[in-house]
């Protein structure tokens, strides 16, 4: 890919949504879309979707519309989505069973390859995906590159698995414990807060349009 | 709560995060807190933090800092929490189960109080919920008020599931499946995908600061 003006963050934090659309239509066999489309699936304005994809140096033609694919690809590339990434989860509880067992991250291009607990005993698998026991993390990261730790432990234990894993040389962390993770410029971390994102749902419920 | 300012949606949209943190606080037996703890825990400038604080009428005594449990309670009222919720789950596989099995969201107001999916025989439980064939739905909806419907379906049937729930008069939807729910401005939606979460962090591990 070439190298491209810098895309400002409000742009970026689009992309993700952009990209899961495009891949949506793709998979729908279809191959051009307006940004007015784009904006019904989304409820993003159309304009705000045309100027975000003037980003990429994709202009939809009048009547035309953009190259589903060709769009997608360009995306995938800025988001570093035209490579495969190793993710290990570490603590198998109820929510890092079900991620272990969700076999969509492998069509995306994250291969699971393996799970640790606390309590764990070596041997067993969940969803196929081996687990260990969380003391052998050390070991296995040194025998095997992990791009991706996803932190799965209860809350209070979950600021010191990320530390270790900045320690162990893992660049970035999914933290799904409820427990802010901020470790540093140079280790990524994104937070899926799933108690946040109820609270807004609950905010918006008290505050629907009475229509 | 008495009648405020219109607080604006960029604020709002920070509102669950410092509701978690200042429960947090709270629950380690700290009463004040200075907005430069506050930046610090969830990487926000202190400035940004007054400035949002300042919307709740509290001014932080210099040092001295702000009373945790009285932000903390204003919070809880502009997003709604100091009330309880009563919510189903549609879609009883890997990730439905996952949460019918947590019992986090209860210490935060939300009830579980059944689940449905197609294939579900009647008189099955999940993490002690009672779990109903989805043809029960109408029916329950009539017996029982429901304030949020959870969707774990898969993504095929996701939005079918939505406008069903929609035409019951249940006015806020959790979605977990990867597809955009948007049902107008008459029903609250709340779209967690996970896969736009994981294609973020993909995006800032290859965007890391080289130090």
């Amino acid at each position: 890919m070439k190298k491209r003006e810098k895309i400002s963050d409000a742009v970026i934090k689009r992309l993700p949504m952009y990209y899961h659309c495009l891949k949506g239509l793709e998979s729908d066999g279809i191959s051009k879309v307006s940004s007015n489309i784009i904006s019904g699936l989304l409820n993003i304005t159309a304009s705000q979707v045309r100027q975000d994809f003037s980003n990429f140096g994709e202009f939809g033609q009048q009547g035309y519309g953009y190259d589903v694919i060709y769009l997608k690809d360009q995306i995938a590339a800025i988001l570093g989505l035209d490579r495969r990434y190793n993710v290990i989860i570490i603590g198998a509880g109820n929510i890092g069973q079900a991620l272990a067992k969700y076999k969509g991250f492998k069509n995306e291009g994250f291969d699971i390859i393996a799970a640790f607990d606390v309590d764990a005993k070596d041997g067993k698998t969940i969803g196929g995906i081996p687990i260990y026991n969380y003391i052998k993390l050390e070991e296995f990261s040194q025998n095997c590159k992990i791009d991706i730790a996803v932190i799965t432990t209860p809350s209070e234990s979950a600021r010191e698995v990320a530390a270790n894993v900045k320690r162990l040389g893992i660049k970035s962390i999914w933290n799904f414990a409820p427990v802010f993770i901020y470790l540093g410029e140079d280790i990524a971390v994104e937070n899926i807060n799933m108690s946040e994102s109820l609270f807004m749902l609950a905010y918006k419920a008290n505050n629907l349009k009475i229509i």
